[in-house]
């Protein structure tokens, strides 16, 4: 068994990665630290691991964490950014689930998160941890940036098209739509039960951290920069985001459908539905898949690709796995292979 | 007091008008029809009604409208035009809330609603019901159609752009996102709770009936010919449409929150939020208002207008009752005087 | 005009205060008190209120408060009983929305609430503030207590039984199920969406404040102890209480219908059902209503009634309008005389 | 590989057994019917499953269904008692999940059912499909009846105390809430989100066919009648019950929270809570496990059980894929060792 670490595990995607390694036939949660929680008992936080998951957190120490061979952060942006260098240089790999390795330019990190980068040569080396688009260096990794849920949505819905060269790469909207596990389990008053049912709203118009990472990733596909307008929105709902991605075609006469299902035909959690066909979130929930759909709009210029994940799961444990798989040489879908969840 | 008639008052928009009238100074509804639900009171069926309103259903009788001096149509389409023409003859004005009315072109209607127009005087005629845009028509006409809850949003939200030119008039995108209530109260699978909540979806991506009328109102605003995208979405709540709209400046260096404040600055029923807002469904739920907050994005050069309205009354019963006002020399704001309700 | 103050008017309860009295005929707000948010607009935190209320957060100050003719505190327990004997020594008469009046005995009080009653004389004078069942001692008060949404709820669906005589005082079961928005509006993790959506839970079994406040009222009513056990849960909703009270009838053949229909005929703001019908809380949303429904079990010798209360209105700030219009001598239906809102 | 067929698999509970028997080591669906989705594909309907299962409705064919060694049936009522005597006498064994084979005496069926039971022979046989009360003759029975949801979180939550003989067997109060899929997939206007979102209800107050087959569960626990009241009501949720349930002590001084760990100690799927613990239905959404806290009320003499399951897992599929494999002779968790799913 593969022993692994996590750190920071009280938040939504911490909770997730514990149910998700419950199953994982090969690894094994040894330990879990919280300062807050110190002493309890994960599964009393977390009821409905009851019976399935015997961690303890503990107060986050190095020594222990470094007996093992892979640790996950699931901390807010900067504290990984202080503990992984130690542990990469004891051995130990590193997933983490924050913001911290996800922008390669530190001057662009500094200027969205508002402090420094402290770990520069673990940054170099981190590898982008969306396997559909980079899964050789993930495999070959000893640290991987799980990305935002946003950004796993817009990138997957864009990339075959990127990287095929048929739309024009300005003017490329994503209007996206999130559940509110997005949002973390803080105790802000944004967040209360009272303030988000029963209402919609946008928010981060003029600017949102997941914009530089999303323009990072599809210059990465386009091999140029793209120019992209990100305007997330909240849903009232638990779980799930849905991009709406439209661009425009270069020229008429492409198959949409067929770019997509080439594109992705080997990619065990890439589902594209049949022309068409709306995804819908709840037909991806607790799944660690991300389904999409592209269309032609009316106009006959304009693409409309749907895009939609788990934000848990394909957004950040499901993905975090994945990638530890990989770079643990396991199967890929190992911990990963359950039906989804509705109604 | 104005003797009022309301056809098909059994779904949301039709109680939403029954809530609203309850409250009205001068006009009275003398008539309500359904004839599936004849000799029961409406407030049995909605008890939200009860002590507001006593109106009982009735089977529909021409000769009993007629006595009415307004007949409002909260009816699937198909009805009203084939009994506004009598009513008009006999002297009642009518506010039409389906689509009958909204299409000038008939040949249009017929492509998206599959039967042919039968009442085309009165489609000549007819004045299309948003007020911040075709005030004077309204308060001449004696037929009006109310708009759809899409369409209202949509065009409210880029008249001001398309009126002072200074978007491109290709390549706009509406995505928009609509409450449960906005797919009326039939009996079926798709409506279900356990089939929309905790889930999110795009429908209509191919072609949707809002996208002609949006269309015609944007071709209005900007007297040329517009190309739009068109996107829905269903959220998981009862009320509320939130449109995020996005155009391209022909030219940098607009102010686009003074453009809004200065075009809606007398309109009791367009509120335009300060700078670098977001509004909010909830915000607007149960008013008669169209809230909107336009946005410069980040690239520089994408507009972005925020706009919310409840579906059910600034997007039907609630502009129809603003229209009748306007019809019958009411002050504008009649009935329509009460904050909305959060949370 | 009646110059109003409102102490904390930040909650859910604030909110729902400035919206009745936003429309009240013959008062009007003046004062509006939160030591953090001083200085902001009230709509600016309640958008819903945009267009309909200027009120201005200020520091609360006891000379300011002093030149209102009513003060409305919607504070947590424990500033009502600071800051109201001052109030009433000025003239000013004092509608408490917390729980430092309800309780009549300070020991009580204390037991529950975990600090002493500083406010003895006051306490001894303060009216209970349910108008249906106190109303003459309302309207000669200079100080009432606000009620809690639950009491409310149990003692309207008990008190024509114990009034009557006809159940067993003993072994009386109040289930009560409330919306969200009677946890206040306070960032904790126990209030998130995503702690409360899509679940039901019970809590408080072991013991909850408004049990003694319940016995308190049930024992007046029925001029003896009464036993009862409480238990309270959460339903993922907004608004809305529905207390479900089961008692066993002395003997059979009793017409609860008739009795429950006669003890409220002549009561604007209780509305019993026709015998069979089940209310909604949807029903009463917005409204100042409670809605009963009196039924005998299958097994003939268990009442159950099924009562509904907005929690916000009747159940808080709608009432205590309610009383303020009873303690100024004004039509007690002032300002709450609109339908309620579904869907 | 068991070959497994499924009647009617369009409804919520048919598609939870197509999820769980997605995963079952030793069983495989061979046969899924549906008259009206013939054809089609299950994952067409419920897209979760793309990816898990294969199966595609067809037309019911006795021939076809006799090939299987088990078929359940996830049918309205008045389906499997026609079916089912056929398959038996040719040595298929058969779980209903409808209430066809629930109530032993066909007189009660007949009162609450309004059509005469026609398969008295087999009625005779079924043993009643609660393992953790009836192990031994499921494990025996060519036929069980899979109890209904509301009854199992009762049974389960009273047994102990029954059988123990600790409290008083007449007017007990078992009040009862459900999440919305417990009404299945029917079209029908009282399911519809904006009629059931944003409300809380009680239902059936006068009588509900679950009551008879609750008298008959606890009678058996107690080996004599007992006297209950059962109040169902409908929850904003898709997922979960969570039954209330009171009786009075005969004497006081037991120690329940013992009397509830040692009944169910050796139970894979009953999980009793720590002392003063409160359940709620998401620790159970998803997972087949009843959850159970024992509390006694203040007033020393009630004792309140709040029993939690999924309805659709615990209280449908999942128990009778827990039956399918006691009478199989496969582990009793096989397909059942998941954790739950929150948020």
């Amino acid at each position: 068994m593969i022993d692994i670490g996590i750190v920071g595990g009280t938040g939504y995607t911490g909770t997730e990665l514990l149910r998700l390694l419950a199953q994982h036939p090969t690894a094994k949660v040894r330990v879990l630290t919280s300062r807050q929680e110190a002493g309890k008992r994960a599964d009393s936080l977390f009821p409905a691991l009851r019976g399935f998951c015997d961690a303890v957190f503990e107060v986050p120490d190095p020594a222990r964490l470094a007996q093992c061979q892979a640790v996950f952060f699931a901390t807010p942006h900067g504290t990984a950014m202080q503990m992984a260098p130690a542990l990469l240089a004891q051995g130990v790999k590193v997933i983490d689930l924050s913001a911290d390795f996800r922008l390669q330019d530190p001057a662009v990190y500094t200027q969205w998160y508002a402090h420094p980068h402290t770990a520069l040569d673990a940054l170099k080396e981190a590898a982008y941890g969306i396997p559909e688009l980079h899964r050789d260096k993930i495999a070959a990794a000893r640290l991987t940036a799980g990305p935002g849920c946003y950004p796993t949505a817009v990138q997957l819905a864009l990339a075959p098209l990127l990287e095929a060269g048929v739309i024009e790469t300005r003017g490329i909207i994503a209007d996206c739509k999130s559940g509110v596990s997005g949002a973390g389990r803080e105790a802000k008053i944004g967040s209360l039960f009272c303030e988000v049912a029963e209402s919609f709203k946008a928010y981060g118009v003029p600017g949102h951290r997941h914009l530089p990472e999303i323009q990072q990733g599809l210059a990465w596909a386009a091999q140029a920069p793209v120019g992209i307008t990100f305007v997330p929105h909240l849903v009232p709902m638990n779980r799930g985001i849905h991009a709406t991605v439209y661009a425009r075609l270069k020229q008429p006469g492409i198959d949409l459908h067929k770019l997509f299902a080439e594109r992705y035909a080997d990619e065990p959690f890439v589902d594209v539905l049949a022309k068409g066909e709306h995804p819908e979130t709840r037909g991806v929930r607790g799944g660690n898949v991300c389904r999409l759909s592209p269309h032609l709009a009316p106009d006959g210029e304009t693409v409309v690709v749907l895009s939609v994940i788990d934000n848990l799961v394909k957004g950040a444990a499901g993905q975090a796995v994945q990638c530890f798989n990989l770079m643990f040489g396991q199967p890929e879908t190992a911990a990963l292979q359950s039906p989804g969840f509705a109604p």
